[in-house]
């Protein structure tokens, strides 16, 4: 009933095996101490994935959008204003995200594949007292990688928290919550980490967490107040007594700390090298073929690789006769739609034979 | 390093065999044709297990706690008044989610294990123009089941929507959303469905999405948005054209289609039937016990047991007793913390090899 398919498009990846089989793990009761020291352990491991000592370090239950969801709504309130730096999809969500939530919202935006000058953002946070800056690391939709550390920079220099999107960045290339001095940043289980899809892990720094504790308001969500999922999932590990919040999704734990075991047992160094590796087999291969990244090469991230549809071809199609051979590739959102092919060399699929076998996928697809 | 659970607490439950296994199927992409019939097929179950023809109905993307938001921030705005009916901490939390809405609460509470006169809360909405009458069917921390038909001819009277909390009930007990004229229920996917945590079942009536639709504002919430949503899920099964919202939690999908396929395998009138049955078996186990319920006879509901902690008796003591031998059930929340156990009946458990399970484990570990 159930057929099997190699997931190359932008997300879900492949997850490991053992963190698929991890889900059908007998269940827990979401308070029986046997199940929360895997939650310790499982938020102990992403703090190191994601270099952050932050006690406030945990999966939301609900998938990514629901972690960056969780870190607009609470880090902003009405009469808030943040600036979102926007290169695709995901940093307008992000903006619609921050409205939502009650802020006037500045946006700085630039064309497909291309970055946002910081020099730009620093305009829009000098204009107005600013409490956020969100931008995403690496977007989706386009493929384009924006620095980290002028964003910082420039959010510092004006007195405002920075919030991150690295949905399609954490576990695939370099992260350092800490040492970079990122605020809050949401991800998600089933890209670079290799879990299943159902997860969206947060970090929220102590500067960050005194924002939310300094509200006027209560945020407009109970499911995802931090101050309440803090009471449940504790702010360290040590912290022993827990209040109930809600049922957590069991399984899915078991799966994402599984990933995580499986990430720190190879080596976050090792790992970035090999998605490196991965990304560089498959640019030759695309070269091969006669087809280039749409992403300009000043820009690329090796997780995601955002094609130029060869001119001539029905993109539709060659996606059809991918799948119909079990090999997932996504087509572009947005503007980008029937011009672009997303491609996501991330997590367990960042290996070489898994790279061949699109490859020849591709190939034997695009012939006519 | 999982130890497995006999889960008795008010949920999770354990869910059946085959739908922890369903867990661990191949991954499918979320725009895959093989998924949207997989999401298309559970959507149909969920219909029928509810006793709706409603197009919008559908597995909210987090917990039962999730779905009960999603109703709430979609049908509640800045300036509209909703009346809760408050047995527990339960319908204090939909106050509490409605007043997060921006909604004006006016709440009806009885005291622990009492349910609601229909008299006050037609009294309520007789005061102003309300839009939505809340209220918890089977309040989960007293065991107190509230008769849904005189809320529903109270909300009429007086013109207002009504939502419903069945997290402890559908599945479990009769609930037919369509003749009883609901509008909006949320459950989970935990308890009487037998699927594992991670899913809010959330069903809406063209009525209430008409209410949705005539917002003056956009929802607080983008994740939660139902607009949004039903654009990825299709309104209903026959809609081919999907956009992209959020990655859907594919495995929990699985899992729950399994689980939904298994109950209309057994069908309701028999499943209701075992519900019944075993919560008939378990309060004469009890009464052997010499333990009561604290619920009041009139009040009970077969799939959730409140028990009175018998005088003299160290509840935490009994309950990690319990735990040691294997089995779980929950102590009290709120205000009966310390005077009540929790004990769910509820899917999988049902039955009566599995209720004389729990007994032998209590009466073991009630001996001093």
């Amino acid at each position: 009933m159930i057929t099997s398919r190699h997931l190359f498009g932008p997300g879900p990846s492949n997850p490991y095996p053992e963190a698929t089989d991890a889900l059908a793990r007998p269940l827990l009761g979401h308070l029986d101490p046997a199940f929360l020291a895997i939650m310790d352990e499982a938020c102990e491991m992403l703090r190191t994935v994601w270099g952050t000592a932050n006690a406030r370090t945990l999966p939301i239950s609900a998938t990514g959008s629901a972690g960056l969801e969780t870190i607009m709504m609470n880090l902003l309130e009405d009469g808030d204003r943040a600036v979102v730096a926007i290169t695709g999809y995901f940093g307008q969500r992000l903006a619609e995200m921050a409205r939502r939530a009650g802020a006037e919202v500045e946006t700085v935006e630039v064309a497909p594949g291309e970055i946002v000058d910081p020099a730009d953002v620093e305009r829009a946070l000098a204009m107005k007292k600013t409490k956020l800056l969100a931008f995403v690391h690496v977007e989706t939709t386009t493929g384009a990688r924006q620095p980290i550390e002028p964003m910082i920079a420039a959010a510092r220099k004006h007195g405002a928290l920075v919030a991150m999107d690295c949905v399609t960045s954490l576990g695939g290339i370099p992260i350092d919550i800490d040492a970079q001095g990122i605020d809050a940043a949401g991800s998600c289980s089933q890209k670079c980490l290799g879990a299943p899809p159902g997860l969206g892990p947060i970090t929220i720094s102590a500067r960050a967490m005194e924002a939310v504790q300094a509200r006027k308001a209560k945020p407009h969500t109970w499911y995802l107040d931090l101050g309440l999922l803090f009471q449940y999932w504790g702010e360290t590990g040590a912290e022993k007594k827990r209040a109930f919040h809600h049922t957590a999704p069991i399984s899915s734990i078991y799966g994402f700390h599984e990933a995580l075991r499986i990430i720190l047992e190879e080596g976050l160094e090792a790992r970035w090298a090999r998605h490196e590796n991965a990304h560089d087999m498959h640019v030759r291969g695309l070269d091969r073929l006669g087809i280039s990244l749409f992403t300009p090469a000043a820009n690329r991230c090796p997780t995601i690789n955002v094609i130029a549809v060869p001119s001539g071809v029905d993109e539709a199609k060659v996606r059809a006769r991918m799948l119909e051979r079990g090999v997932e590739m996504s087509g572009g959102l947005g503007q980008l739609a029937g011009k672009v092919w997303r491609v996501g060399v991330m997590g367990h699929n960042a290996q070489a034979e898994r790279v061949e076998r699109f490859l020849g996928a591709l190939g034997e697809s695009l012939r006519t």
